[in-house]
Protein backbone atom coordinates (compact mmCIF):
# COMPACT_ATOMS: atom_id res chain seq x y z
CA UNK A 1 0.00 0.00 0.00
CA UNK A 2 2.27 2.56 1.22
CA UNK A 3 4.31 4.18 -2.03
CA UNK A 4 7.28 7.02 -1.85
CA UNK A 5 8.55 8.26 1.09
CA UNK A 6 7.35 11.99 0.90
CA UNK A 7 9.01 13.41 3.75
CA UNK A 8 10.78 13.36 7.12
CA UNK A 9 9.93 16.04 9.69
CA UNK A 10 12.23 16.88 12.28
CA UNK A 11 10.20 19.48 15.07
CA UNK A 12 12.30 22.24 16.14
CA UNK A 13 12.89 25.09 18.71
CA UNK A 14 14.33 27.77 16.37
CA UNK A 15 14.11 27.52 12.69
CA UNK A 16 16.42 30.31 12.04
CA UNK A 17 19.06 27.57 13.43
CA UNK A 18 18.12 25.04 11.96
CA UNK A 19 17.91 25.99 8.37
CA UNK A 20 21.53 27.00 8.92
CA UNK A 21 22.35 23.79 10.18
CA UNK A 22 20.91 21.85 7.46
CA UNK A 23 22.20 24.81 4.47
CA UNK A 24 25.92 25.46 6.16
CA UNK A 25 27.09 22.61 7.98
CA UNK A 26 25.20 19.84 5.92
CA UNK A 27 24.97 22.30 2.47
CA UNK A 28 21.54 21.22 1.85
CA UNK A 29 18.97 23.65 -0.60
CA UNK A 30 16.85 24.90 2.38
CA UNK A 31 13.33 26.73 1.50
CA UNK A 32 12.79 30.09 3.01
CA UNK A 33 10.27 29.57 5.80
CA UNK A 34 6.74 29.21 5.20
CA UNK A 35 3.90 29.95 7.74
CA UNK A 36 1.41 27.24 8.28
CA UNK A 37 -1.47 28.66 10.65
CA UNK A 38 -3.65 26.46 10.01
CA UNK A 39 -1.72 23.77 10.97
CA UNK A 40 -0.05 25.37 13.67
CA UNK A 41 3.60 25.07 12.28
CA UNK A 42 6.05 27.16 10.43
CA UNK A 43 8.04 24.60 7.63
CA UNK A 44 11.14 25.09 6.38
CA UNK A 45 11.88 22.13 3.14
CA UNK A 46 15.46 20.82 2.84
CA UNK A 47 15.19 19.54 -0.99
CA UNK A 48 17.30 16.27 -1.41
CA UNK A 49 17.54 14.66 -4.75
CA UNK A 50 15.05 11.46 -3.66
CA UNK A 51 12.96 13.49 -0.99
CA UNK A 52 12.69 16.24 1.65
CA UNK A 53 12.84 16.99 5.08
CA UNK A 54 10.52 19.24 6.65
CA UNK A 55 11.94 21.46 9.38
CA UNK A 56 8.77 22.10 11.39
CA UNK A 57 8.81 24.92 13.70
CA UNK A 58 5.71 25.50 16.63
CA UNK A 59 3.27 28.82 15.50
CA UNK A 60 1.23 29.78 17.83
CA UNK A 61 -0.47 28.82 21.57
CA UNK A 62 -2.64 25.61 19.91
CA UNK A 63 0.73 24.38 18.23
CA UNK A 64 0.29 20.46 17.50
CA UNK A 65 4.32 20.43 18.03
CA UNK A 66 4.54 22.54 21.41
CA UNK A 67 4.37 19.55 23.65
CA UNK A 68 7.11 18.08 21.72
CA UNK A 69 9.48 20.05 21.75
CA UNK A 70 8.83 20.78 25.45
CA UNK A 71 9.65 17.06 25.53
CA UNK A 72 13.45 17.42 22.90
CA UNK A 73 14.30 21.03 23.62
CA UNK A 74 16.81 20.41 21.15
CA UNK A 75 14.50 18.94 18.41
CA UNK A 76 13.78 15.56 17.21
CA UNK A 77 12.54 13.36 14.22
CA UNK A 78 8.79 13.97 14.57
CA UNK A 79 7.08 11.74 12.07
CA UNK A 80 7.20 10.13 7.89
CA UNK A 81 5.04 10.42 5.40
CA UNK A 82 4.05 7.80 3.21
CA UNK A 83 2.09 8.64 0.20
CA UNK A 84 -0.83 6.14 -0.95
CA UNK A 85 -2.65 6.44 -3.91
CA UNK A 86 -6.10 6.31 -2.26
CA UNK A 87 -6.40 8.28 1.30
CA UNK A 88 -9.94 6.92 1.78
CA UNK A 89 -9.19 3.14 1.36
CA UNK A 90 -5.93 3.63 3.69
CA UNK A 91 -7.96 5.03 5.91
CA UNK A 92 -10.44 2.04 5.69
CA UNK A 93 -7.37 -0.24 5.97
CA UNK A 94 -6.02 1.29 8.99
CA UNK A 95 -9.35 1.12 10.52
CA UNK A 96 -10.45 -2.77 9.71
CA UNK A 97 -6.61 -3.79 10.92
CA UNK A 98 -7.46 -1.78 14.06
CA UNK A 99 -4.68 0.82 13.85
CA UNK A 100 -5.40 3.85 15.75
CA UNK A 101 -6.12 7.18 13.59
CA UNK A 102 -4.72 10.38 15.74
CA UNK A 103 -7.62 12.83 15.77
CA UNK A 104 -10.83 13.09 13.05
CA UNK A 105 -11.05 9.78 11.31
CA UNK A 106 -12.23 11.89 8.20
CA UNK A 107 -9.18 12.90 6.28
CA UNK A 108 -7.99 16.40 6.60
CA UNK A 109 -5.95 18.90 4.21
CA UNK A 110 -2.36 18.82 4.98
CA UNK A 111 0.53 21.32 4.61
CA UNK A 112 0.82 20.23 1.32
CA UNK A 113 -2.85 20.62 -0.15
CA UNK A 114 -3.56 17.29 0.22
CA UNK A 115 -5.56 15.36 2.20
CA UNK A 116 -3.40 13.89 5.14
CA UNK A 117 -4.33 11.31 8.19
CA UNK A 118 -1.80 10.26 10.98
CA UNK A 119 -1.32 6.97 12.44
CA UNK A 120 -0.86 6.54 16.53
CA UNK A 121 2.77 5.65 16.95
CA UNK A 122 1.24 3.37 19.46
CA UNK A 123 0.63 0.40 16.59
CA UNK A 124 3.94 1.67 14.22
CA UNK A 125 6.83 0.78 15.95
CA UNK A 126 7.25 4.08 18.01
CA UNK A 127 7.03 6.58 14.93
CA UNK A 128 4.30 9.03 14.16
CA UNK A 129 2.91 7.98 10.37
CA UNK A 130 1.61 10.55 8.20
CA UNK A 131 0.04 9.18 4.82
CA UNK A 132 -1.23 11.38 2.40
CA UNK A 133 -2.88 11.00 -1.16
CA UNK A 134 -0.78 11.35 -3.82
CA UNK A 135 -1.12 13.37 -6.99
CA UNK B 1 26.59 18.72 0.43
CA UNK B 2 24.33 15.71 1.06
CA UNK B 3 22.69 14.03 -1.52
CA UNK B 4 20.70 11.38 -1.44
CA UNK B 5 18.62 10.07 1.71
CA UNK B 6 19.67 6.26 1.79
CA UNK B 7 17.76 5.51 4.62
CA UNK B 8 15.40 6.12 7.82
CA UNK B 9 16.57 3.90 10.82
CA UNK B 10 13.72 2.91 12.97
CA UNK B 11 15.09 0.87 16.23
CA UNK B 12 12.70 -2.15 17.38
CA UNK B 13 12.34 -4.41 19.97
CA UNK B 14 11.08 -7.61 18.04
CA UNK B 15 12.08 -7.27 14.48
CA UNK B 16 9.48 -10.06 13.74
CA UNK B 17 6.61 -8.06 14.77
CA UNK B 18 8.07 -5.09 13.16
CA UNK B 19 8.22 -6.87 9.77
CA UNK B 20 4.39 -7.60 9.81
CA UNK B 21 3.22 -4.00 10.77
CA UNK B 22 5.23 -2.97 7.77
CA UNK B 23 4.25 -6.27 5.82
CA UNK B 24 0.49 -6.79 6.46
CA UNK B 25 -0.91 -3.45 8.23
CA UNK B 26 0.98 -0.66 5.64
CA UNK B 27 1.02 -3.37 2.72
CA UNK B 28 5.14 -2.34 2.12
CA UNK B 29 7.80 -4.79 0.24
CA UNK B 30 9.71 -6.41 3.18
CA UNK B 31 13.14 -7.97 3.32
CA UNK B 32 14.20 -11.75 5.28
CA UNK B 33 15.93 -10.29 8.31
CA UNK B 34 19.96 -10.27 8.23
CA UNK B 35 22.13 -10.83 11.01
CA UNK B 36 25.11 -8.12 11.24
CA UNK B 37 27.18 -9.35 14.23
CA UNK B 38 29.47 -6.77 13.50
CA UNK B 39 27.67 -3.91 14.08
CA UNK B 40 25.26 -5.33 16.69
CA UNK B 41 21.80 -4.94 14.98
CA UNK B 42 19.65 -7.48 12.78
CA UNK B 43 17.80 -5.75 10.06
CA UNK B 44 15.34 -5.99 7.70
CA UNK B 45 14.59 -3.73 4.95
CA UNK B 46 11.64 -2.07 3.90
CA UNK B 47 11.95 -1.06 -0.17
CA UNK B 48 10.16 2.09 -0.62
CA UNK B 49 10.05 3.14 -4.58
CA UNK B 50 12.22 6.34 -3.46
CA UNK B 51 14.44 4.75 -1.05
CA UNK B 52 14.24 2.19 2.30
CA UNK B 53 13.52 1.65 5.71
CA UNK B 54 16.02 -0.04 7.80
CA UNK B 55 14.40 -1.83 11.09
CA UNK B 56 17.26 -2.52 13.03
CA UNK B 57 16.88 -5.39 16.27
CA UNK B 58 19.99 -5.27 18.66
CA UNK B 59 22.21 -8.26 18.68
CA UNK B 60 24.14 -9.73 20.88
CA UNK B 61 25.25 -8.37 24.70
CA UNK B 62 27.21 -4.94 23.27
CA UNK B 63 24.59 -4.05 20.71
CA UNK B 64 25.26 -0.12 19.88
CA UNK B 65 20.94 0.13 19.93
CA UNK B 66 20.55 -1.57 23.68
CA UNK B 67 19.93 1.03 25.39
CA UNK B 68 17.49 3.07 22.85
CA UNK B 69 15.39 0.15 23.25
CA UNK B 70 15.47 0.41 26.83
CA UNK B 71 14.60 3.63 26.44
CA UNK B 72 12.05 3.31 23.83
CA UNK B 73 10.62 0.22 24.40
CA UNK B 74 8.45 -0.28 22.00
CA UNK B 75 10.57 1.27 19.53
CA UNK B 76 11.43 4.69 17.51
CA UNK B 77 13.20 6.27 14.85
CA UNK B 78 16.85 6.08 15.31
CA UNK B 79 18.52 8.20 12.62
CA UNK B 80 18.64 9.02 8.86
CA UNK B 81 21.41 8.12 6.52
CA UNK B 82 22.24 10.79 3.77
CA UNK B 83 24.85 9.72 0.82
CA UNK B 84 28.11 11.86 0.44
CA UNK B 85 30.18 12.21 -2.59
CA UNK B 86 33.30 11.87 -0.81
CA UNK B 87 33.18 10.65 3.20
CA UNK B 88 36.49 11.96 4.16
CA UNK B 89 36.13 15.34 2.90
CA UNK B 90 32.63 15.00 4.43
CA UNK B 91 34.46 14.26 7.61
CA UNK B 92 36.90 17.07 7.59
CA UNK B 93 34.25 19.68 7.02
CA UNK B 94 32.59 18.78 9.89
CA UNK B 95 35.57 18.56 11.97
CA UNK B 96 36.16 21.88 10.19
CA UNK B 97 32.59 23.28 11.27
CA UNK B 98 32.75 22.02 14.91
CA UNK B 99 30.63 19.25 14.60
CA UNK B 100 30.98 15.71 16.92
CA UNK B 101 31.41 12.88 15.61
CA UNK B 102 29.91 9.68 17.53
CA UNK B 103 32.61 7.76 18.00
CA UNK B 104 36.36 7.27 16.13
CA UNK B 105 36.47 9.63 13.29
CA UNK B 106 37.94 7.19 11.00
CA UNK B 107 35.53 5.86 8.38
CA UNK B 108 34.11 2.74 9.65
CA UNK B 109 32.90 0.24 6.94
CA UNK B 110 29.21 0.48 7.55
CA UNK B 111 25.83 -1.90 7.12
CA UNK B 112 25.91 -1.47 3.18
CA UNK B 113 29.53 -2.33 2.93
CA UNK B 114 30.70 1.45 2.80
CA UNK B 115 31.96 3.86 4.72
CA UNK B 116 30.49 5.76 7.23
CA UNK B 117 30.36 7.56 10.11
CA UNK B 118 27.80 8.93 12.40
CA UNK B 119 27.46 12.42 13.82
CA UNK B 120 26.06 13.56 17.21
CA UNK B 121 22.54 14.30 17.48
CA UNK B 122 23.01 17.26 19.59
CA UNK B 123 24.80 19.18 16.38
CA UNK B 124 22.13 18.29 14.32
CA UNK B 125 18.38 19.17 15.62
CA UNK B 126 18.26 15.98 18.06
CA UNK B 127 18.46 13.83 14.63
CA UNK B 128 21.66 11.25 14.93
CA UNK B 129 22.72 11.23 11.15
CA UNK B 130 24.74 8.69 9.46
CA UNK B 131 26.76 9.88 6.36
CA UNK B 132 27.77 7.54 3.70
CA UNK B 133 30.00 7.18 1.17
CA UNK B 134 28.29 6.74 -1.93
CA UNK B 135 28.32 4.15 -4.75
Amino acid sequence: MIGRLNHIAIAVPNLEDASQVYKETLGAIVSEPVPMPDHGVTTVFVELPNTKIELIEPLGEESPISAFIKKHPKGGMHHVCFEVNDIFQARDQMIALGATIVGAKEPAIGAHNKPVIFMHPKDFLGTLIELEQKD
